[in-house]
């Protein structure tokens, strides 16, 4: 790791309390989570209550966009810039060993800390909504029917700042216990792939056809992190346009 | 479905403001998601700000178990009776359409909501643990080399009574939108599919050879939801204790 690699400063909020070692502070590791998946939990409160809702997001930056709908909760809770905690995490195996206290799943996982606050304005929410499209397939948003202000105002978009986060992983085998020596049990990991399967195409619908070059990182049976890595890899290359 | 089939009571906290067509509140559709999975977001909120931890948890009957380190944030958090969302969801699919407003997600979610308490006792906890581990992986707690004490003490373990839960779910293809008519972009669906991948025996541990048959269910190429639904069965179905 290079000392002068950009990295979050943890606060208590989010510097890890247990198993430290394997947390990370530094943006490279934070953001390689971030860009590899598309499902976010994002964490906020109304008077005390917690909600969790799982949404689609995206990164620029050190931004997250996420959208819903104007009459949604989520929305309305976190878009008046109330703290908020966006967590993504995948689920990479299951770690079966020789006592109970040695099972462990391996994992990736990012806490994002922050305020959200609402993007208004038509045009600044159509950048973002075609960005988001760009962000998943690359050059795509050219080719689609352009919004109607009736749509655009349907939607709500939120932006937030990550003021601090951390990344943490577990990537590993069966750890060695002294007391488990002599257990028999079988031992090992057995890893959890998410990949894409079969395209469906929707008949009757557009131009039919084999996918397009925009959605080609989804391809059947490419890994799903992967292919969100590389779609954003895409958008950049091809100098599409962000949400700012 | 049966109109007397056990039902959550949505509040405003559950009911779902955006979409409700895609909403459920019977136990049988809660219970189906959340027996698909092992990793939650549980969310809480410590002085107005927010935390969403990525977590493995299980399920009995209306009771929501997870356990941490007793020196973590989390635990400390929700032990002690603070209100808690449980949610739980799985990416299914990227919808692409012929406008930005009809791409989409395909996905399964459960929000669900509690207050956890902190079980405490020593042989509560050890019940606890061995329920987990018979849940995923049924009848293998006996196998294992039982807890120590000093194990058991540094678990803390949480259970949450769902106080209320609704389920979420899109499984659908494009949407037909009067305004997309004669755009002609490849619309259609890609599938999200999270497997198992080929299992990977910690060299010099345990019995080694294939894997046993409490590990039948994460046969290689296994879907993960219907394996963690194999593994919940397979528990009820050779008696194996539960957690209280």
């Amino acid at each position: 790791m290079n000392a002068i690699a950009p990295k979050f400063t943890p606060t208590g909020r989010s510097r890890l309390r247990r198993r430290p070692q394997r947390g990370r502070y530094d943006e490279a590791a934070v953001f390689e989570i971030l860009d590899a998946g598309v499902m976010a939990h994002v964490g906020y409160a109304i008077d005390g209550q917690p909600f969790v809702t799982p949404t689609a997001y995206w990164r620029e930056g050190r931004r997250l966009y996420w959208h819903g709908a104007a009459a949604s909760r989520m929305i309305g809770a976190v878009g008046v810039g109330a703290p908020v905690c966006v967590t993504v995490s995948f689920l990479d195996g299951f770690v079966v060993g020789r006592s109970g206290f040695i099972h462990s799943l391996n994992y990736r996982s990012v806490m994002a800390f922050g305020r959200a606050r609402r993007v208004d304005g038509l045009e600044a929410k159509r950048a973002a909504m075609d960005s988001f499209i760009d962000r998943l397939y690359a050059g795509r948003a050219a080719k689609l029917r352009p919004a109607t202000e009736a749509e655009l105002k349907q939607i709500t978009l939120v932006e937030m700042e990550i003021e601090e986060a951390s990344a943490k992983v577990r990537d590993a085998g069966v750890a060695d216990l002294p007391a488990d020596a002599g257990w028999a049990p079988w031992c090992g990991v057995f890893p959890v792939e998410t990949r894409i399967g079969a395209p469906r195409p929707e008949p009757g619908m557009g131009a039919g056809g084999a996918p397009t070059a925009d959605l080609a990182p989804y391809a059947e049976g490419a890994r799903l992190d992967a292919a969100l890595t590389q779609a954003a890899i895409m958008k950049t290359d091809q100098g599409l346009p962000v949400s700012t």
